[in-house]
């Protein structure tokens, strides 16, 4: 099967301007097949501040209300998405930038209300995602560029966590190629010591994850984004691999596998 | 040569939800490849006051400096271009929300300085569209939606006139299909009395345009819309058509013709 790189980058390196672009150029050196999600960064909360729209998280998560939406899927889908697209245009690279609505290749659930209402929050089903849509555009030598805002095909558009969309769409691509998924941040990869970013553990497989929480070396954020992942390969993607975004063709980074 | 409908929908419809969801809806029953174009509306000026952003308009024309551009972007690129592909997602129109620089569809040149500044303005020239990539994306059954950004290939995104970007995508199309343009607004049609909607001319060649224009019945912003209209006309559509967005389907409407 052909190889398909599927890059996520987080909230960090968007709001940097100059390593935004560093990365950018790194990512149009990435030869074959290639897609490219995208978190939100800061810039919304400033924007909704500026607006006199109250912030409001929980447990790290935003809590979505319309006017907060509003500003969220302009902020994601127009200028963080734009400004991508432009600036890997720019790198010869032919970008397609995306919400899940477009070609609704992303359709979401509103997240239930339990104990919180997460707002306009969308929570992905296993027939979220639309391979055919995202193969085609593929096919046309396009790489979809996609921000963190889906629809519930009612009409509604929903914000969804960067994260679980790119193992979603790495999961449902996986059936045609053999799937690569990066994860990338401000550190090198997972860390045996999160004071030193040269503590990369390389290889990670699902008994040695077991004992790295166990054992609390794996804590907080990680969690969520690692058991996404495994969930990722158990479901046929090939690899995932978790390392700094300005650092995508450096050997130094945590490769998961299942065994 | 198989059909093609580019609908262009104006500022005004974009303003009032109820009008725009009805519009969404008669534009999800026109048969056949379709795509559509939309304006701005009033929002980003009322959001440019709320961030103390003064709006500077010349001539009727937006001067777009880089703090106006990044919120022009976000409110057509974010805002409307995803209400709309969401709206017709739930019509059941597989929408493809897009900018000029999304697929390097539209790329545009920053307008010159001459007497006035007009900032980060694109103005289109006769290689600006990318046909191959839109009948790509018609072919995989798609109905793209542009809005009116557009990029110069190097990184930078310009504030773009939707007329223009409608009229250029129209004929770089006319090639492969027989192309039907139409311009929606809040009229129904060419008047020959503005304060009496129902006196719509019906037909207007090129001769009749110019006795129009000459006795005073089309003046002011209708100018270069019809001007628009014939340059594709003469460059291979086949049919321009203006009217109410919201009768699309009313035979009363005026329809141009070269002869």
């Amino acid at each position: 099967m052909k190889k398909l790189k599927i890059i996520k980058i987080g909230g960090g390196i968007i709001d940097d301007v100059p390593s935004l672009h560093q990365f950018l150029q790194l990512f149009a050196q990435i030869d074959g097949p290639k897609m490219l999600m995208h978190g939100g960064g800061k810039g919304a909360n400033e924007m909704l501040k500026a607006l006199g729209i109250a912030p409001q998280m929980v447990n790290g998560r935003r809590i979505t209300d319309g006017p907060t939406l509003d500003i969220v899927t302009m902020f994601y889908a127009g200028k963080i998405n734009k400004a991508i697209v432009a600036g890997l245009q720019k790198n010869g690279v032919n970008a397609l930038g995306m919400s899940g609505a477009d070609g609704n290749v992303i359709q979401a659930v509103r997240r239930p209300v339990r104990d919180i209402d997460y707002g306009f929050v969308g929570d992905l089903t296993p027939v979220s995602v639309d391979d055919k849509i995202l193969i085609g555009l593929l096919n046309l030598g396009l790489t979809p560029v996609l921000c963190p805002v889906t629809h519930d095909g009612h009409g509604q558009l929903l914000n969804t966590n960067a994260d679980t969309i790119a193992a979603a769409v790495a999961v449902a691509l996986s059936q045609q190629f053999t799937v690569e998924l990066h994860y990338c941040f401000e550190k090198n990869g997972v860390l045996r010591d999160v004071s030193d970013d040269n503590s990369v553990i390389l290889k990670i497989n699902e008994a040695y994850y077991a004992q790295l929480k166990e054992a609390g070396i794996i804590a907080d954020g990680m969690i969520p984004k690692l058991d996404n992942s495994f969930g990722a390969l158990r479901q046929g993607v090939d690899k995932v691999i978790i390392g700094h975004a300005l650092k995508i063709n450096d050997p130094l980074k945590t490769v998961l596998c299942l065994s």
